[in-house]
């Protein structure tokens, strides 16, 4: 699908209720890519002391639960309409056809993150993991439903 | 190059101050050049209302000040030693090779980033756009040095 770049920037507004450039959905495509990473990178290294793969430190695990959190905001920008297709993304169409379940879903996992951010700072190392898995699940949920394997 | 991945989880540690997983290299170039396009894409798009290619959005523009200072903290953990090469990466072995300067430039950057989600939020439009450039030509200096064309 090809949609010309100020209707997709005039979308960019629509949604995120911000003011963007004309942004080439390529670039829309790569930044949730990118924030998508940040978040995937921080997760899997605290699902690395979650499982005992490496120590437990719980500075550490808090410092990646904090980027999770924050990196939890950014993705939903880069998924406006016209960014259907291209950068390879793993998008499935679904993303687009059910905005609504969409958004609940990645609203879900903004909050599962924000408790996660919340508990790694004060929580005992098992109320820290169940919300970890809490978490976990709220990512899943989504990917099952609205990512390509 | 290759180096064993028990061995880049070691300099992880020891550089970055935090417990990674047994890391594989890619991943780490892949976290890095994430973290960097998150700073880009709002980075961009702060030049955009600077030059005035979009409207100035004062909330907005804090917003993605505050993205960017934020994101600035994270790419440094990625450019550990035995990493030089893979995943299409830009950097030069200048990085590796003078690591002391890449680091103040990197600090440099997150110093001015700072600084500019500070103004962002209270300062004279003016103010907000002298910032950006002092925070542009943190990111540039490094660039030029150490990011291959």
């Amino acid at each position: 699908m090809r949609i010309a770049t100020s209707v997709v920037a005039a979308l960019v507004v629509g949604l995120a209720g911000t003011t963007a450039a004309q942004v080439k959905p390529e670039k829309l495509i790569e930044y949730r890519q990118d924030a998508m990473g940040v978040i995937g990178f921080n997760f899997s290294q605290m699902g690395a002391q979650v499982k005992g793969d490496i120590p437990y430190n719980k500075d550490v695990f808090a410092q990646r639960a904090a980027t999770v959190e924050f990196a939890s905001k950014l993705p939903m920008e880069g998924f406006v309409p016209g960014t259907e297709k291209g950068h390879d993304t793993k998008a499935k169409a679904e993303v687009w056809a059910k905005i609504d379940d969409f958004k609940a879903k990645m609203e879900k996992m903004q909050t599962e993150a924000a408790k996660l951010a919340a508990i790694a700072k004060t929580g005992t190392q098992d109320e820290i993991k169940k919300q970890f898995g809490a978490t976990a699940g709220a990512c899943k949920a989504c990917h099952d439903d609205y990512r390509a394997k």
